[in-house]
């Protein structure tokens, strides 16, 4: 990775709580600098570039990891809210972690990614100290095989960002033609972990919540211009659960619920191979035509 | 309602593309005056009290508001994320709503609400020019009686707020004991409409969209302190899908995936009396116990 030209002051580990892997393409590519004037400097990775500019899934991650690395951070990520405004050219950007609000046990995060005068992507956090609770979860760990049962997904023309994801599909691939018109509907369900193997944390846990493919493109089965405008994850795991994970493939299952007038919704769930729910993520997504 | 200190400028109507019901209490609620520095002020509505603070939904309206009433203001809303950072108090408050990102038919919105030196709510937004293309709605019109068949909701005891709505419901009502512990769940489905009646828009939808009581009272049928952190509500209605709802009840459908350590999710879907999805909106809410 090419480092920016500002002199960098530290470089931040993806979080103080985990274990940081400094070979991994996804921290090389979440890697942030500190500048004299508080503000962040990253750089695009060549082996997270998308169709146009960055995976939106490593843009997402690197806004979390500057507020996981910000010295005032309090407690840990329970929502991220990513707006991708705009494109991200290839190179170093800006970025500005304010947290515009510490209570006793929350934390409000406002955060920018720039580029010269442009704001490329927003974003907002809201970190948490999480205390043992009665707990349930009402949706179900679906039926599917294992991961090691399934064979790795195709990834010929994929763009780049796809190569550092080992994705195992159960149902749902994109353009899948031999699917009968009438059985089409946009559910995906999949195993997937970091490739190479890496430990999950919040960092690789949110850049894993945007891995899904639009979903205009597994219900109707040919390629349309079509792109994240905004995304929202929840994290119900908190820092041991994640831990507990460790390399392992997380389930993830994906749908949405309506498309229309250019923009369609899309809903996620990630599960651990336990059967835990990590977290449930919300984007909305553009499509032309 | 009090009108604040500062000389007004100009007084909004909710949304220029609709009706102005200048004497509704959401309308009045929602007001806000531009200042001289372009800054906007508000006042809290005591119709609209909640426990504590106002009823999320207000806020989230009126923050909407703020960008719908922008003279920069691009297209209509797509998305909108509110995060209740800290308590309103009772009196006036500041709103800034900047449009950070205008594209040609995108416009990324950043707002922020504060009393004194203090931000109490950070909202984004993106607005944007719609156009006509495939369109589908993968989920279903729940099978459910019309709201005339349901009598009004009780309402003894609950916040001020729930004066201004008519929710009648299907199922799922808080506090329900009557319902065998094995049969409890977090789904409600109720028909739900501003009272007095008053035409759909993007300001009213915004606040209905908040409108869902915290699921852990659904679930667990007696009252724990409990409130929304953060919201994010996806419109997939345009404004004449609005305008032909008029003032009819919409059916709101809520649900829990999980709940843990403090924080739960809940979404719900918004349905037109005609069966149209008009938004699906996702939130994390905090609750103690």
């Amino acid at each position: 990775m090419n480092l920016p030209a500002q002199a960098p002051q530290t470089i931040f580990s993806t979080d103080t709580q985990m274990q940081h892997i400094p070979d991994h393409p996804l921290d090389q590519a979440v890697a942030l600098t500190r500048n004299a004037d508080g503000s962040l400097t990253g750089h695009t990775h060549p082996a997270y570039a998308n169709m146009v500019g960055p995976f939106g899934g490593i843009t997402a991650a690197t806004l979390l990891n500057a507020a996981l690395g910000h010295p005032s951070r309090l407690g840990d990520p329970v929502a991220l809210t990513v707006n991708y405004a705009g494109p991200i050219a290839e190179g170093p950007f800006r970025i500005d972690a304010q947290p515009v609000r510490t209570n006793r046990s929350t934390q409000h995060w406002s955060i920018t990614l720039s580029q010269g005068e442009e704001v490329a992507t927003t974003a907002s956090a809201v970190f948490a100290i999480r205390r043992e609770t009665w707990s349930s979860t009402e949706t179900g760990f679906p039926e599917v095989p294992p991961a090691q049962a399934l064979e790795r997904g195709q990834r010929q023309g994929a763009p780049a960002w796809t190569n550092n994801y080992d994705m195992r599909f159960v149902r749902g691939v994109i353009f899948d033609t031999s699917r009968p018109a009438e059985d089409l509907d946009s559910h995906s369900e999949l195993w997937i972990r970091d490739e190479p193997p890496r430990p999950l944390d919040f960092v690789s846990l949110a850049a894993i919540c945007d891995s899904f493919f639009p979903r205009i493109m597994v219900r109707r089965p040919y390629p349309v211009p079509a792109g994240t405008v905004s995304i929202t994850t929840y994290f119900h795991a908190d820092a041991p659960l994640l831990a507990a994970q460790g390399e392992r493939s997380v389930l993830g299952c994906a749908r949405a619920t309506h498309f229309g007038r250019g923009y369609h919704d899309q809903s996620a769930e990630i599960w651990s191979a336990d059967g835990a729910l990590l977290a449930t993520s919300h984007q909305v997504v553009y499509y032309k035509e």
